[in-house]
């Protein structure tokens, strides 16, 4: 126990070797220990268990060409002084059947990844067991920064993890909230982390390292490139409860993740924003379309998360949806009714009784009943309920609108 | 011909003597003619027909109240002097049956109006089959106001009539935005069209007359009252094809509206705005609680509204719903797609291939395969996609990015 097991520096090893996401080797380690799949690469020979795949029936010409694209990277191996140096710098390896793998990746099918390069101390699978992915545009709005800090302080708050892609605009407002009200937040990189992308937010990786966790597919010393963010983006959908896109335009990567959300079947969340910005388009399309939830604030967030949430939508409505929400949060999320009457709440008789008092001056019930259209008999009993609220009230020679 | 039917002189009549949307006189009339349910109130006896409703068995009790309530405004009728004043006013009264009696009231049931009171010379049937009401907070903001004269003006434009109450706020832009297009326009009052309320809008309401129609359920003279608006706005709903809320906070009238148009089975759709905006609130809220459709655009609204649309539900989907929209609105609706690739639209091969070359000078196709990770067969395929397509070209050496 004093040094990695032998299939956890295999699957290291194999992160140079492959990139991420490549149903070949998902399979490939579907049937072989990491070891064997790794000696078999070496040897340009297939590993005696073949691959399993349930998605994909590799053939084995397809093996034998994954073989050869993998044998490419054989010599930019760092060898196991390289490893020793991530260790070193307070990286470590996260594989399948660790404690901390999240159970959550293994939705992925062939498409999981080998294994995760991590900094920061926080426990990965049991902040994911909790968690809300909130991406969205890098050329954020003020807007869009604002409402993704503000819903990810609040999630860090109630206990939730962030996890986001560490990027420009509403990546970076959301790693920001949640370190501001001390949540744990995870920052998911299309990068090496021992380097991460991009330079600018250097003392941001430092911050979430710090206090949640910098993690990656690809191995230190890896490059970013635009596919890989793309491949990426599966990884951060399928390590949370759900994904929340605060602001995408048309063609917004967010909108990416957004895609591979629905398609693991988690919950998809948008937030609205004014219909004049392009920043909010895509998030108004998949709202539109009916593919994803819309959200406004964190309340709204948990609500759709949280196993609560399936029983009250299981549990008999009280009546349409616009009229009273089933999902008004969790209690104490909002302000607790008052004890002043509304006139909403009153009756259309009472109501059109009190629709008919002059604004100064007193009034009669024969004169009210022909105001509001009532007969005399209801009048008098809606003045009495009125009164009783404390809208209107005696005076001589008949009622009057009552002025706290 | 010289005048105006018994029945329809009956029923301008029991516009001044009954509360729009009283049960009991809709019940009453769908058994009697209106002159037979008129001489039953003057009389104070139950008229022979009865009340028929399949919603509400009236009780002779309950519709004798109803006689007295009704009777108790007898003192207060007009007179025949008051309805030809009306008449010489530009004031016309359109009856159940009459040709231009639009079909949507008659989806009220017992609630139907008795008739309605006209200024203007559109074709108000006709104008309604192709419409939408577009409602909201009467304290809108410029974004709402902006957003609800922009909606209206489009659909305006496109020949779709734009309903809405003549209040402050979002429904005086939708007007607007209606008339500057030079649209059909309609404007449901809750008082009589002889002094329109709010007396601010009397230019608007002299507009609206003048290029569509001011209609209400009121006889003239009515005041407006709370209440009163509440049971317009059921007819607002009715009226139409669907209804836009544009603006809404939490406790806004337009919600009554939006409630009537879900009752009643009809389109219901929401504006989203900034998640800041309490003038938003409601729309969000209704949009959260799969209430009402999110649209963002008068096309989206028509998509909504049109037959076409239903088609379009009833097709099979291309993939998910975020990935491509089935409601991208009428042909010509968006910029058409340019000839220029886009990174997007590559397969993954191709687009690690297109990562992998340096921002300037050239590489070669072994440099490219360890890069990207994938093999030169895979490599040499994909370069000559890429080059077909005009993003890298030939250079001494190698391969290097186009640069147009």
């Amino acid at each position: 126990m004093s040094g990695p097991s032998r299939d956890k520096l295999a699957r290291a090893t194999l992160t140079y070797l492959a990139e991420p996401g490549d149903p070949a080797l998902g399979a490939l380690l579907a049937g072989n220990e990491p070891a064997e799949v790794l000696a078999a690469i070496k040897a340009d020979e297939l590993p005696r268990g073949g691959a399993r795949s349930a998605d994909t029936p590799a053939s084995r010409a397809a093996l034998t060409r994954a073989l050869r694209r993998w044998r490419l990277r054989l010599p930019q191996l760092p060898g196991d002084a390289g490893l020793e140096q991530a260790v070193r710098d307070g990286i470590r390896l996260i594989c399948p059947g660790d404690n901390e793998w999240p159970e959550g990746l293994d939705e992925l099918g062939p498409a999981r990844p080998y294994a995760l390069w991590v900094r920061g101390q926080a426990d990965l699978r049991f902040s994911c067991l909790r968690s809300a992915s909130v991406v969205g545009s890098r050329a954020a709005t003020s807007y869009g920064a604002h409402v993704a800090a503000e819903i990810a302080a609040d999630l860090g708050e109630r206990g939730w993890a962030v996890i986001s892609g560490g990027a420009y605009g509403v990546d970076a407002a959301a790693h920001r909230g949640a370190l501001a009200a001390e949540g744990v937040t995870i920052a998911v990189l299309a990068c090496g982390v021992d380097h991460p992308y991009p330079a600018g937010h250097a003392d941001l990786f430092a911050a979430i390292a710090a206090q949640g966790l910098v993690i990656s597919e690809w191995p230190p010393g890896t490059h970013p490139a635009r596919t890989r963010f793309l491949v990426r983006n599966r990884s951060i959908a399928a390590l949370t409860c759900g994904t929340v896109i605060v602001e995408a335009g048309e063609r917004s990567g967010a909108l990416n993740t957004a895609k591979h959300a629905a398609e693991l079947g988690k919950p998809l969340m948008a937030v609205p924003g004014p219909v004049t910005s392009a920043q909010s388009a895509g998030c108004h399309r998949i709202i539109r379309d009916w593919a994803a939830s819309c959200v406004t604030r964190a309340a709204d967030v948990i609500d759709i998360l949280s196993p609560l949430s399936v029983a009250d939508a299981l549990a008999p409505a009280g009546g349409p949806g616009y009229a009273s929400s089933p999902r008004s949060g969790p209690p104490g999320s909002r302000p607790p009714v008052t004890g002043q009457p509304s006139r909403d709440d009153l009756d259309l008789d009472s109501a059109r009784v009190l629709d008919a008092f002059p604004a100064r001056g007193r009034i009669g019930p024969a004169t009210i009943a022909v105001g509001a259209g009532v007969d005399l008999d209801t009048v008098l009993r809606c003045l009495g309920l009125l009164a009783g609220q404390g809208f209107i009230e005696r005076c001589e020679g008949g009622w009057r609108l009552h002025r706290p």
